[in-house]
């Protein structure tokens, strides 16, 4: 069950102009199942993205970086589900060159200005024969208005659909900001990926949108983790149209640059928290926010610790309020000279620990209070100096072992 | 249920001259538990240990590391199970210091010849009069043979006593080394601890004995994993009585010292593996060992990402030959420059990846044949250099989330 999530409403989805989208039902591992999405940009529109850091990875994200480093015209993405095209070397990526060209075709465009998306199972060939023939379909169904269903198009083993929309004002004018996102582990049973697409009409410079990409991402999406694997297919991707009329944006701290980064940040981060929300077997959605590092750094290593910490996850499942747990992953977190007589933790407003040990005036059933919740947040001061850094995680279950190991049985 | 371990038997466990050992109930946390265990040492044993990593580390380590630092006449070990006294601040330390100072004055030894270790729940104050009332008990039953009975009286949630012997000859001489090991996660769900005690009478320069406890637990305890967590208590000590009457090994690289080593570390190791198949809710026991590496230390990295990686693990668990999650793993393992098409992987004697795909030859009914087994070895090539390193691992499976997530309530 995801945690406090809900599928979106398509009319709370504000087109963004310049974007029109379509879906299908190309049967790529399924019958009768929306797998493939084609996103159509108007001329003039910049595309940036950030992926995957794995050193194993897909066909498709070796296209997209190709493809946006030799050209600024991107027109078209393309996105199948039920087959990753990862693991499959030289053929894979002929199959993920051999969908750009084919799309490029029908849309009168290079083969070079569209980029090619794909998850699901690993390691198997992609049936590029079948995305093809589903293209007409899509094309076809390209309208403003198909964010929520592109959403549910993207889907592997997601529960819910994950979409956010924003409307800012800029200049006078009305600037959007729409995005979906799918995954529900960083990499899931054999299906990979996390994918988030985000587009807005924005005016801004062109030079501008891959820093802002990369910064939504720093903040968002890779701020996540549900069980720390690292898909060979993530993907995010920032669409600006600059079709909103506004006078454009020249820098991200100016004050237009600065709302419309905000605004961006915050759909990202919606989308972001949706899939841990959406996490395998999760039943609880953590905020780990470690204050007082001297770096963001060695913040970003105690989140982490604590986040990907099996003992600290099985906790929460528990409603368990295991402090020992969370004290020993910042312990091994990897800061070298930590003082453990400095540590400070909260679990939301309870003070659990205070010189690194228990807080004289804790008691066993206010954590237990905070730990039954739904949501929580666990706050560590490491007593070091002015950083901070927050990560967001859910908690690990049965379900989420059943869902992993019983897939493909 | 461990995997292919067994309870060992008193009358395989060769008494090491110069060490006795006594076990007594003290009612730490329950009644009718062996959970106190003394060992006494013969006047000129040399000791030396390698304790956790973890910033938050428990007062017995800190303890131990004083000791060891100041003395190089160690003379008795006191272990307790029940309580860590792991996030105790300066109270736990104190309390530390007086359970080597009572036990001291009843065998007549100075405080610091005593070195203490603790196991069990963390952030609760060690209850020191219970320990100290038992210690008259524990030492009347000093004995020699008591090796079996020691390793019973260290555990805590093992499912199994976890003791090793072996008998080399050197220079004429029958040497022993015999050991015993506790845990089964590398923090227990709230019951802290690794432990690893191994004893030789072997004739050795004292200064050999730092350098051969270190090359042994990098070759053993350190190679192990069950879910990533270190804990604060972590210890592993080696103890040298010079009691066998063999000419002094004064160099590890002679033939009498490699010798020496070689039996160390193959006890260590099967103490080492004996925890891993005790591992919390372990159905397999898998070897991890990766080739071709330019450095160790990568080999390192890639070995502990796939023995880290929950979806791994949980196809591990449901016997599903899941590729795609192994070279995933390897993909984010953090070697920068990897080359995905130079991999290769073998499960067992089944080569399921060549140059990072599938190899054509490979049928899913042979992974899926090793992967039923209840002992497993993945071997990755990186086809990088001539780099080697093994981990060893468990599975993960319902029975882990239940054991942690239920322990407390």
């Amino acid at each position: 069950m995801p945690v406090n999530l809900q599928a979106p409403r398509p009319e709370n989805l504000a087109p963004v102009a310049g974007v029109t989208l379509g879906i299908a039902e190309a049967g790529v591992r399924k019958a009768n199942r929306k797998d493939l999405v084609v996103v159509s940009l108007a001329a003039g529109s910049t595309v940036a993205g950030v992926f995957t850091q794995n050193r194993y990875c897909a066909a498709p994200v070796q296209v997209c970086r190709e493809h946006l480093a030799a050209s600024s015209a991107i027109r078209a993405i393309v996105v199948n589900t039920g087959n990753a095209n990862a693991g499959t070397g030289a053929d894979g990526l002929a199959r993920a060159r051999r969908t750009c060209a084919t799309l490029a075709a029908m849309m009168d465009l290079q083969p070079g200005q569209v980029l090619p998306f794909s998850t699901g199972v690993i390691m198997e060939t992609l049936p590029v024969e079948r995305i093809e023939a589903g293209m007409p379909a899509a094309l076809a169904d390209l309208a403003p208005t198909h964010w929520g269903r592109a959403a549910e198009g993207i889907m592997t083993t997601d529960t819910l659909p994950k979409a956010a929309s924003r409307q800012v004002q800029i200049g006078g004018k009305t600037v959007t900001i729409t995005g979906i996102s799918k995954g529900a582990g960083m990499i899931r049973p054999n299906m990979a990926t996390m994918l988030g697409f985000v587009a807005t009409d924005a005016v801004i410079a062109p030079e501008l949108v891959q820093p802002l990409v990369k910064a939504a991402a720093d903040a968002s999406f890779n701020r996540i983790t549900i069980d720390g694997d690292t898909s060979t297919n993530d993907s995010f991707l920032l669409i600006a149209t600059h079709q909103a009329g506004h006078a454009p944006i020249t820098a991200l701290d100016s004050a237009d640059g600065a709302a419309l980064q905000e605004a961006v940040l915050a759909v990202s981060r919606e989308l972001a928290q949706a899939i841990v929300r959406d996490g395998e077997g999760a039943t609880k959605f953590i905020s780990v926010q470690i204050d007082g590092g001297r770096t963001e750094d060695e913040c970003k290593l105690a989140a982490y610790a604590i986040a990907h910490s099996p003992l600290v996850k099985t906790a929460f499942f528990a409603s368990d309020p295991n402090l020992g747990r969370i004290l020993a992953a910042v312990g091994y977190a990897g800061i070298g000279d930590l003082d453990q007589n400095l540590i400070e933790m909260h679990l939301d407003d309870v003070h659990v620990v205070t010189q690194g040990g228990r807080h004289p005036a804790y008691r066993e059933e206010d954590g237990q209070r905070v730990m039954k919740q739904a949501e929580i947040t666990v706050r560590v001061n490491l007593g070091r100096g002015a950083a901070s850094a927050t990560v967001w995680t859910c908690d690990l279950s049965h379900d989420y072992v059943s869902i992993n190991a019983d897939y493909r049985s």
